[in-house]
Formats: C-alpha cells, sequence, structure tokens
C-alpha cells in the first residue's frame, strides 16, 4: 500500500506496541476489524481486516479495489481467512484477540467461528493502552492539528455580533475551523457518545446536565442531540465557552477557550483562576510515574481549598475526570479519573480541562492540549487562556 | 418524561410496530441500549435502557440527572433491572431480545448476564424494519427536514466562485445548511462507514472507489476519511455532485443534486436523462406490495438499454444497490437490492439515487427522499432537478 515514507516507517513501532501489550505466546494473533485500529495498524481505512501475528501483520481487504502492496489480500467474507493462512503457509493461532468492547456482538460471533478449537479473547483495552503511547511520527501530527486549531481559534472573536445565538456562534467558528482545513469527523470510544464537531455552551447551559460523559453537558438544540449550545442567545454578563474538536490530519486535539459578554462577576473570574491553577499543577505534576488517580485527587483538592468543589466539572451532575487521552479518538487513554491506578507514561497525550459552572454566569475554564515528556506536560495548544470579552 | 404531546402520542404506535415483529409470547421482552433505538422508544436520549414487555414500556436510566415521569427508573448499573422488576412486581422474562448486530460484544455478555436461565435473541433486524414504516408524525418529521433541506439546496448555486475546489465549495454548502438549521450529525446503522455531513464529488474523484458501502465512492481529503471530495479543483467540463445530508430534527432526509462549470459532453448529458427516467420508473413502481429485488433489476435493465450497465451507480467499484430506507439513520430498512426479497409497504421511507459516473466529466444523476403511499412514491425533496451550470 502506497503510504508516505515517514508513515510506513512509523507503523512497526505500532505493530510492536500492540504486540508487547498483547501477545504471551508465539501462537497469539489478533484480528482487527474497527476503523480506528486499521488505521492504526494500516495507516489508512479499508473494509477488512488486519491479522497482526508476533512476527507478521497481514491485511484481509474487501473494498476497495485496487489497494496493491505487500500482504494485501482480497477476500469476500471473512470465513476465507483461515484459507488464506493455509495458502500463505501461516499456522492457526491457538488463541486470537478480537476487539470485543467496539465490535457487535454478531460480528464476535462470525468471527469466533473462523477456527475451531482455540481461545478468543478482548484486545480492546490491551490496544487501547498501546495507542495510549503515542509514537513520535503520531506526536507530530498531533502537533500539527493542535497548532492549527489554536491559529484558528485567535479568529474566534471576530465572529461575534451582539444578539447572536450560541449556535449561530457555532456555526460561525465550524466554518472558521473548516476553512482551515479542520476535517471534521469526530471518532469517539463507546458507541454511546455522539458529537458534531464540539459544543458552545453559554451562560445556565452550561448547567444543564447531559446523558454523555463529556466534562460539561448543554442541552443541546434538540432531544436527539442532547450536548452544548441550545439556542441561548448571549446576554451581557454571561460566559460563552468553546470546546471545539481539531482534526486535521486523523489525530483530533481538544482545546476550551472561555469568552464573556461585557464585564462578569468576580466570582466566575476567581474560578477560571482556579481552573489555570489546577491546569499548572497538572502540567507540571504530571511526569512519567504519576499515578492518573493521585493528579485528579489533587485537582478536586485544589478546587476545595477555594471553595469551588461543588461546582467543579458540572453542579447537578459533575465529571468524575480532569483530563483524557487524546490521538484517533476523542477519548483515548489514559483518563486522569477518580480510582484510576495508572500510570503516566512519556509520550501519552493528554487533554487536561478544569472546568467550572457559575450560576447565572455560565461555564469557566481551560482545556489544552498535551503530550506527556520526562519533565512534565508539553502543551501543544497555544493561544490566550484568559477570559476574552467579546465587546472588546 | 416531559415531551411535545404530538410525540407523546405517538410512542405506542412505535412500541406496538416492535412488538409486532419482535415477540410471539407473553413472556418474551426486549433490553434496549443503542442511542437511535433508545431516541425511537422513548423520544429522547439518554444513558441507560428501555425494557419493552407486551404490555409495558419502563426506562431505566442512568444519566442525565432529573428526568422524571411514569416508569422512569435510576440506576447505577445493568445488574439492578432484575432488581427493579422484582420490586415493580414484573415477572422474569423467558426470552429476552438484544441489538446484537449493534452492541458491542462485551454489552452483550454483560446483559446476557442479568437473568439466569433465559434465552438470548437478536433483536437488531426486526427492531429496523418496525422503523422501516414510519408513524404519520415520523412522515412529518421527515418532510419537515427535506423540505429545510431542499430549501437551502436553492442557494447552493451561489456559493460558487471561479477556482474553487471541491471542499472549498463544501464548506460553503455545510455553511448554508448549518445556518438554515441543520443539526450536523449523521447518524449510521452498522459500525464500519462514517461521514462528516456528506459527499461532494468533483471531476474523476468520483470514480474513486471507497471503502465504505455509499452509492459513489471518491478518495476523500485524506486517508482517515476516504470518502467524498478530496481537494479537487473544479474545471471547467466537469460535474459537481452535492450529496449532503438535511438533519433537521434528527430525521435525515437525503437529496443530491449535480452542477456543472460550463457545457458538459452530451454523453453526461444523457446518462442524467438516464437517472431521471429510472427514478421516473422508481417513483410509479415502487407501490405497497412491490419486491425490492424486481424494482433494482428494473432499474439496471434501464441503465442497460441505454448501454450505461457499466457506469451505474460507480464503475471499478459499482455499488449493487438503487434505493435504500431513510430516518433515524441514514441507512434505515429497506434497501432496493440485488437479491432483495424484501416487499414495499405504505409508510416506508426511501432516499432513491440513481447516478452514473462518466470518465473524464465526473459523476451524473439524481437522489431525492421520498415516502410510499398507496399509489406509488411521494417526493419530498423538491428543488430542480437538472444540471445546473455554475456559470450561468
Amino acid at each position: 500500500m502506497i503510504l508516505p515514507e515517514a508513515l510506513q516507517n512509523d507503523l512497526p513501532q505500532r505493530w510492536q506496541k500492540i504486540r508487547t501489550t498483547l501477545f504471551t505466546e508465539s501462537t497469539d494473533a489478533c484480528l482487527i476489524s474497527t476503523n480506528v485500529n486499521l488505521l492504526y495498524t494500516s495507516g489508512l481505512l479499508f473494509s477488512g481486516y488486519v491479522y497482526l501475528t508476533p512476527d507478521s501483520i497481514h491485511y484481509f481487504v474487501r473494498r476497495p479495489v485496487g489497494l496493491q502492496g505487500e500482504n494485501v489480500h482480497y477476500i469476500r467474507k471473512p470465513e476465507q481467512i483461515p484459507e488464506w493462512l493455509h495458502k500463505l503457509s501461516l499456522p492457526f493461532p491457538k488463541r486470537l484477540f478480537l476487539e470485543a468492547d467496539e465490535m457487535p456482538h454478531s460480528d464476535w460471533q462470525r468471527l469466533s467461528d473462523l477456527f475451531p478449537y482455540i481461545r478468543y479473547e478482548n484486545a480492546t483495552t490491551a490496544i487501547r493502552w498501546a495507542r495510549s503511547i503515542k509514537t513520535p511520527y503520531e506526536i507530530a501530527q498531533l502537533r500539527e492539528s493542535a497548532h492549527r486549531q489554536a491559529e484558528a481559534y485567535r479568529h474566534f472573536p471576530s465572529v461575534y455580533k451582539p444578539g447572536m445565538t450560541d449556535q449561530e456562534f457555532t456555526v460561525e467558528v465550524e466554518y472558521l475551523l473548516r476553512k482551515a482545513g479542520n476535517l471534521g469527523l469526530v471518532r469517539i470510544f463507546g458507541s454511546s457518545m455522539e458529537v458534531y464537531g464540539g459544543s458552545v455552551l453559554a451562560g445556565d447551559n452550561a448547567l444543564a446536565p447531559s446523558p454523555y460523559d463529556f466534562a460539561l453537558g448543554g442541552r443541546g438544540l434538540h432531544p436527539s442531540i442532547p450536548v452544548g449550545q441550545n439556542g441561548t442567545r448571549l446576554e451581557p454578563g454571561h460566559t460563552l465557552m468553546v470546546d471545539m474538536a481539531g482534526n486535521f490530519n486523523g489525530y483530533i486535539s481538544d482545546l476550551t477557550r472561555v469568552y464573556s459578554v461585557g464585564p462578569i462577576p468576580d466570582e466566575a473570574l476567581r474560578a477560571h483562576q482556579v481552573a489555570l491553577e489546577i491546569q499548572h499543577y497538572i502540567a507540571t505534576a504530571a511526569v512519567p510515574g504519576m499515578v492518573c488517580e493521585d493528579i485528579y485527587d489533587q485537582s478536586v483538592a485544589i478546587a476545595k481549598q477555594h471553595g469551588l468543589a461543588h461546582s467543579f466539572m458540572g453542579s447537578a451532575q459533575q465529571a468524575k475526570f480532569v483530563a483524557h487521552g487524546v490521538g484517533l479518538v476523542l477519548n483515548e487513554l489514559p483518563v486522569l479519573a477518580a480510582r484510576s491506578q495508572e500510570v503516566l507514561q512519556e509520550g501519552m497525550c493528554l487533554a487536561v480541562e478544569p472546568k467550572f459552572v457559575v450560576p447565572g454566569v455560565g461555564a469557566v475554564g481551560i482545556e489544552n492540549t498535551f503530550v506527556v515528556t520526562a519533565n512534565g506536560l508539553e502543551k501543544l495548544t497555544l493561544c490566550d487562556e484568559n477570559i476574552i470579552d467579546l465587546l472588546g
């Protein structure tokens, strides 16, 4: 398959990371069928399967026609994979890993009939952990997405017009992002969360609880998409929180900034400063070896010190995390959350998003995308972090 | 749960349709967990489950906080559902239907442990067929989406500027659709197809095969989203096919129109007329009782009569359908496809999309959203069906 050389050279590192997290025996193999992991292991998307063993990789392709390259084999249906292994003189695996947390049950049933008398196990979590530590090529991609996203954000205040609704503002910033090259699609792990582009929260809509496990909710424009902007008019004394995804090359960076319509109460400005303080703490503390839960607990402790525990990450419904991985999906591992014993490692990429809600004003806080380095977090999304007054 | 009265009154018809397609015994039940079917059966989205029996419905809600109403019960985890049934003096089912084609295998495993010693079966296809016949309320929703989408399409030629790329044109028409109230999100059945808003095909990019099972392909802007526009500059003598989804209220209408940059060869104009002829045939023939395969076969036969079988629905890779259901997802049942023995029924909603590719020119053809009535198809997406010359 024809890929850019830097990408082609990057893929073997990814296969090796999956092998390390997944395989313990030379007779193990993994059959990948979900789009995100097909993209991760092959550098492109096709309809079909990637078959990964401890020492080889094969591509079984249904569509599109015309893919060429080493170990590319065309099939009509997955039942042809065992025939192909036979033809290729590859032994059948004794244990086959499938993406059980992502693939439909019916697909699991079908694939788990391919080889008789072998064991089938769940690949999902291990591959997500493999993916959580980015290769240098992947970090460069995320850096590019983050840079282009931050550049676009600088123009956001210019779209404001008095009397606008949150949705009118959203449409304008989506338009800026698309003109800057944003691919638009936001992939999310798990079938229960859905979003179109991102979320914009004006005034008390920031307090509305949502069915989704995002940092904050918002009622949404329609019951069929119950998150984010809901048509609220932007009123003096309110904030506007803009949390749009940045997907410029398949890698998704995450960035939130807050705007105000004229002056806002000191209480909201103070809460914003506390969010920046929590971000500063995390950026310094989050070195390789740190336990995710400890960073989350300390973030909550800072909010509490300032008397803001009740409004940290929501009010009626509070999200129980302060940061999440980003990459090919918006919600990669790790999650800096209550009860997470996972340990940070160099090369992980995190969206850190301490946020507060202030009744009668709206949401305040920040979100930036970082990469974990030996010395702590390096910020990839660089633009003004103050609350910008849209009135001037 | 507080819903508009017309929607509240519509829901019992939907429950009854699922009961009719799914249940044969009074001890059957269905546990719904996917977003589309939660929305279908409850009129809104929440994190949790709908439990449907032959004579009752219960809502087991995890999030958001604060939902109120008859038969709304809060849970933290699905394992509490059996306890709730006990509390409510509801018998355990003897057979429980789960959405096996849509839910992750791990979720199936977890839910199929809820009740010991009962049978678990697949609900997906039966619910999709129940959903395929729309209620009058649903038809009104789709009619509204279709109407607003068609209104927006009328303004599409106005965004053209000489020298534009297909992506620049796409961003402008997305912007028009969003300003007109398009919610943006496009739900698709099946985890393997992904799209952002729709697809725009300029010139020979219409010939590029895609991994997805859409009517036509297109290379896409980036390997991570391999469908639709690819940055092709709009050149004289080429066509531009615009196929954007219209989601104005959760119901998705589908509409394709073709534009040209200046005059295009007669061959392309003739192929467009053949597409209109196939559409006319289908609009007349598709009455309740017709078999889907027969309509597809006759459509292929018309293409063949005109010597265009080789370029019908693609060339190197041809889609094997000419129409598909629309509704809460872009690809509802039925599909007017080879080997489909399914029979049309009044109230089904169809996107009919005969299309051809013409090398050196681009894609031509049409797509409209229809509802099946006793007398044939009623068209919901009304706007000029000729190829409109963008140069005026």
